[in-house]
């Protein structure tokens, strides 16, 4: 079995190209080969199988031919350019996030019996405020508030129709926000729901800008890639026309996940956050969904965290071998 | 004011310029030039004021560029290819109806301080079976199943971000089956929607291709055009970020049709239908969406006709001059 991950560079693409390599096969079958696409070089991780990096831009036009040249029997495509850059880059966010994802449908759909899964990353962020009584049903309107979200909701779309005319066989998850994210803090708005557990854990301090009511829905990067692995494998005759799936994940509020980070690792840890309430970051934060009944996905099979403290504890046992910071 | 309309050759499209015709004005604005544009040359009509028309395809890069040129102040785009042709013709439906779309808001884009009111034809096929609860509500999710219904909700949300974004001031109008369709039949499936009144009412046989208790959601011309001018005149910050808008119509049953009919035009006329079941068509009908709860679109002030009974009279006074067949 040929794999192909795009946007194999990211946190969520490393994660899954990890589990795909110990595991060395995917939905029962040996994995032969996977490719790691991203505009920057993907990690190298040792696997039972070749891994070949390449590095391009799925936007330019015969990219997308030349990445399913080996007619690749999954195809997981992660690649995206974030929420801010797109809003900050209209043009950018619309030629990376709508123009290659159709550049790499179309390559798909050209080729003869040639139907390969395709697994898209999507987001919660095609939902937008106002929203209706909590939590979200699986049968909500897509109105994003953003371009980002705008992009993500028109290719689920396509891949709904490209799927339906029998072009590939495509599956969309829109992944919860995904947490503890490890790494250093980076600039999304959303970077303090990881950032106030995480650095704690490291002996360090994190900022909170928001107050502790807020609700947000999380899963780990554990399960992130358990979902891709699942959207990868499960039957899609079970989808009907409906391909994309709002995930589960664990709706916590920051002061539940204050208390989950209190349980495992004491007031130490807590005594690392220093809040220092920032009115802009509040401000999108509260457009935002909170939480989520997604029935089909778990009548599905998909599977997330059913606790903030499980979701530290991964994190614990991913990125930190088991220690945290005294 | 300047109005440009795409697809202007159309029924509704002509519904419309002769509406704008017959009052010469539009939000209380004379209109002082209207460009009709179509693939075809749109029929000429008496106006108080200069009627250009335009033949060229949309979809041709440089065309939207110059359909703007002299920077109308509203756009009706009614251009698309329809449902059947778009399933039939991958290519040219996605050519048309994404790519021109996608075209005419670029090119509005790129022009510094033009903001014009965008109002943009959608449909109810963004909608897909399975259905809730009828009356389907204005939050309910779009999940066509149509090439056709795809296209549309795509450009429904490119009009949301654009609008949002400040590049145009778009209303996105989901249009009922426009029922009594004046002209011959044609092929569409859901023809004999009005076939079965405008052939006896012309004296002529119609073919009723479904039982009567398929129910559907009809407006006349007449309203269409309504739903048009009141589009391009109402106060969009009503609307907030949710641009499109499920339209109000007259939910009917096939049998609750003849009934009208022999109301209107006695058993004379209901007698002209002749029942020839058409199992595809039968199940092409099936799939689509029965009736609505248009609150918004009511709240906003669109109307529509309020029985099945007024649509048939309407078109025994807009298209027969008051006068129907023996």
């Amino acid at each position: 079995m040929r794999i192909l991950v795009i946007g194999g560079a990211g946190m969520v693409g490393r994660k899954l190209i990890e589990r795909l390599a110990r595991e060395g096969r995917l939905g029962g079958k040996p994995i032969s080969h996977l490719t790691a696409h991203d505009v920057v070089a993907p990690a190298r991780v040792e696997a039972p199988f070749t891994i070949e990096t390449r590095v391009s831009d799925l936007s330019v036009p015969g990219e997308a031919e030349a990445l399913i040249k080996d007619r690749p029997d999954v195809i997981f495509h992660l690649a995206a350019i974030v929420s801010g850059e797109a809003e900050a880059d209209f043009d950018k966010g619309y030629r990376i996030n709508l123009d290659g994802t159709r550049f790499l449908f179309d390559a798909i759909r050209v080729v003869e019996s040639y139907v390969p899964r395709v697994v898209f990353t999507s987001t919660l962020a095609v939902f937008g405020a106002p929203y209706p009584a909590e939590p979200i049903d699986d049968e909500f309107f897509q109105t994003p508030l953003t371009s980002y979200g705008t992009q993500k909701a028109i290719c689920e779309l396509l891949m709904a129709d490209y799927s339906r005319r029998g072009f590939l066989d495509g599956v969309g998850i829109r992944l919860p926000t995904i947490c503890v994210r490890p790494g250093k803090p980076n600039k999304a708005a959303s970077g303090f729901f990881s950032g106030i557990i995480r650095e704690p854990l490291a002996g360090q301090e994190a900022i909170l800008p928001v107050s502790e009511d807020v609700v947000h829905w999380h899963a780990s990067p554990r399960s992130a890639a358990g979902f891709l692995v699942h959207a990868a494998t499960l039957d899609t005759a079970q989808l009907g026309a409906r391909r994309s799936l709002n995930m589960p994940g664990v709706g916590a509020s920051v002061g539940d996940q204050i208390e989950a980070l209190r349980k495992v690792a004491g007031d130490k840890a807590v005594a690392r956050i220093r809040r220092e309430p920032d009115p802009v970051v509040a401000k999108i934060v509260s457009g935002w969904p909170r939480t989520f009944n997604p029935a089909r996905a778990l009548a599905l099979g998909f599977k997330a965290e059913t606790s903030f403290e499980e979701i530290i504890r991964i994190h614990i046992e991913d990125e930190l071998g088991g220690k945290i910071a005294d």
